[in-house]
């Protein structure tokens, strides 16, 4: 039995769960591993609050140097999050030779490199489990579970919070401001909820699996982004009457030697497992090219889940301290993999296109030959009866390019015929 | 880097994917993860037949011993299967100190613990993920992923074969003797598929299950086995009407101290992650105290997914050799979790019954009669209106116990009203 000297900064939501779980579980998780994770102190400015939870006396302190920096601390979980102060705590715990555990993955995307550098001058660990899809063990699955595939595909639900308005539209038949601002009232959404509903938070996440899989820590640069805003519950009674339903999708997928990378609001099929994940939960879809495909389930946020993924980190840091073996499962290590990175305009997908039309003849002649003529081929036409001067027209197509697609709403949208701007949404027929 | 040099013993499919696997992806997975499997020698009776792969001379022999006894090889993959010659090559390599890798569920179902008790003694290592859910990499999950965790309930869907024609009963609207006939010729199921149909394999991988979450090698002995050869169309159809769907299910769940095992055709809702589950895939339902609910799905059997999981162990016991951390995560350690296995008589769930009953007058009081003075509450009743002089009644309950539900049925089925044996069935609202 090996004791770990558990360090925690932030002792907030998470960090209060990370505590909570090991005081529970502490010694099942010593049976169990041989590791036994003690919570030896946490910092946050706020020693106050009462978080429920019973801590010896001393372990808490506001002082964040009395983690960092002190020699008889094995491990640091940094639950701080963000990209300041927390890159400045990680950094140094490392430069101290102390392993580092954390959920921060807006950090990890946008600084990556520069934490994984300075973790191997060290010789130490950083594991980041918790950083993507909550409390799934989906990094693990993808780096140890997998290490025998070539990474065909990836798509994943990984924002709770979007996953929770998309789903509540759809149920309640409500619009997109009406579902946030409750969303907000409940907790499930943030006072400033770009992050989450722009998109933004899954492209962290969208990236850090992609960097794995592909072997180049990407960044935030590659990645297209769309958030949900523009999601209507018209295109969400659309897509259900046609068998889909509307997620926040990233994409990740290799086709011809290149890799595109992409978080848009998508269609899949209501019959896919993808397509049953709702609320706050995530997934991810994987497929490689030995396994096939591969899914994982589960809490994509909150206190408890994320807590389960720390401390399982916690103890993988631990078993490599009890037997030497920093580095085992590095931070990043980078490999062969893909050629170039997809530009958006080549991207091949199916793609559902909603048109505002005057009902008058020669229309669906107009915009089909728009489409024939840039090569795009329809795969179902359904035009909506209504008692209005115009209607809307619902067009699914085959797989087209991103750039014919564009060019060819380009040209729709100027028809006098087409009396609001075209709808244009990805569809995906995985998982 | 390391080189690891891999003994491979059993050339059929599964060695075969191994082999391939390595041959395809050993760059990739050398880069990845800084070990390089080398495929050193494969031992198989047939060294004649032309399996597709490139082998260097030399390294396919009929010889056992090369593997098994052989200084130059680093780590066996048992991948005979079954209990007979298998278990003697694996003690065999265990007691030359070399660590195993495995695919064989029924070997580590029956034998485990002197397996294990082997591998302690020479301080080597047994990993064995392909051995439940094929691909899927659910046992690195359950041990590492999900360690923080107290385990409630493990719900899985873990028998390809039976998955498979369930899924071809209700959708071709066929019967199981049909289904499985065809099965046989498209090789989905063996010529003597009692293994699979009668609920064996699952229970073998439910109690390897079973045994991580619990901290005992439970043996097949506590397990409860029912297989799906009882399972009518009649059934699958009244289901699926009343939003459920029926699939061989394992079922492991903790509930007041105790811990039930059991095998049994169940209906789940439709609605569920489980209920999408179709043909040949595998799924694996698995709530823990701190995560909530967790899905893990994928190919549960084939050449390559098995394959994937085999290579992953190779990595991490390769990764185990390169840091002298034998034993890292040792093949079982036992700890505590429960404190008895739940009788079958005395677990609690919700039930369908069928009745057929005669179309008189009273019936329905005298069912609902006994059904009520065993305790058992009523869900629902639907009767069906058929031109016949006997009827048949389906009854959904509230969650009540086995013991009573049995002794109901029992009383029911000896009414003169009632002119067959009832049909029952659990109902697991999970996943």
């Amino acid at each position: 039995m090996r004791d770990i000297r558990v360090g925690v900064v932030g002792y907030g939501t998470v960090g209060a769960g990370v505590v909570d779980c090991l005081l529970r579980n502490g010694d099942l998780i010593a049976e169990r591993s041989g590791i036994r994770p003690v919570v030896a102190r946490v910092a946050d400015l706020d020693v106050a609050t009462d978080r429920g939870l019973c801590l010896e006396p001393g372990v808490l302190t506001a002082d964040v140097a009395a983690v960092l920096d002190a020699p008889d601390i094995d491990v640091v979980a940094e639950l701080v999050g963000g990209i300041g102060v927390a890159k400045e705590f990680i950094l140094r715990a490392l430069r101290n030779g102390k392993p580092v555990v954390t959920a921060n993955k807006a950090l990890l995307a946008e600084c990556g490199e520069e934490i994984f550098t300075v973790a191997e001058a060290s010789q130490t660990d950083v594991y980041y489990e918790a950083s993507v899809g909550g409390g799934i063990p989906c990094i693990k699955a993808m780096r140890e579970g997998l290490v025998a595939n070539r990474i065909k595909e990836i798509v994943g639900i990984l924002n709770g919070t979007c996953n929770y308005i998309l789903t509540r539209m759809e149920a309640e038949r409500a619009d997109f401001e009406e579902v946030l601002a409750e969303a907000q009232r409940a907790g499930y959404a943030e006072s400033d909820p770009g992050l989450d509903v722009d998109g933004i938070d899954t492209a962290h996440k969208a990236t850090i699996l992609a960097s794995l899989a592909y072997g180049e820590w990407f960044g935030m640069a590659p990645i297209h982004i769309e958030g949900i805003r523009q999601v209507t519950l018209q295109d969400i009674a659309y897509a259900a009457e046609l068998g889909y339903r509307i997620k926040l999708l990233a994409v990740i997928r290799e086709e011809d030697g290149g890799v595109q990378m992409r978080v848009q609001p998508s269609l899949i099929p209501v019959r896919s497992l993808l397509g049953h994940v709702d609320g706050v939960f995530n997934a991810v879809w994987v497929r490689g090219d030995t396994v096939g495909g591969t899914l994982y389930y589960g809490r994509g946020a909150g206190r408890d889940a994320t807590a389960s993924a720390v401390v399982a980190d916690i103890v993988d840091v631990g078993l490599n301290l009890r037997y030497g073996s920093h580095r085992r499962v590095p931070a990043f290590r980078p490999h062969q993999g893909y050629e170039r990175v997809v530009p958006m305009q080549d991207v091949r997908t199916r793609y559902y296109v909603r048109l505002q039309a005057l009902d008058c003849p020669g229309v669906m002649a107009l915009v089909s030959g728009i489409l024939g003529r840039l090569g795009i081929s329809i795969a179902s036409v359904t035009q909506k009866e209504v008692n209005q001067p115009s209607v809307p027209m619902v067009i699914l197509t085959h797989r087209a390019r991103e750039a014919a697609i564009r060019e060819a709403l380009g040209q729709i949208g100027e028809l006098a015929e087409i009396v609001r701007p075209p709808v244009m949404l990805r569809i995906e027929d995985v998982g």
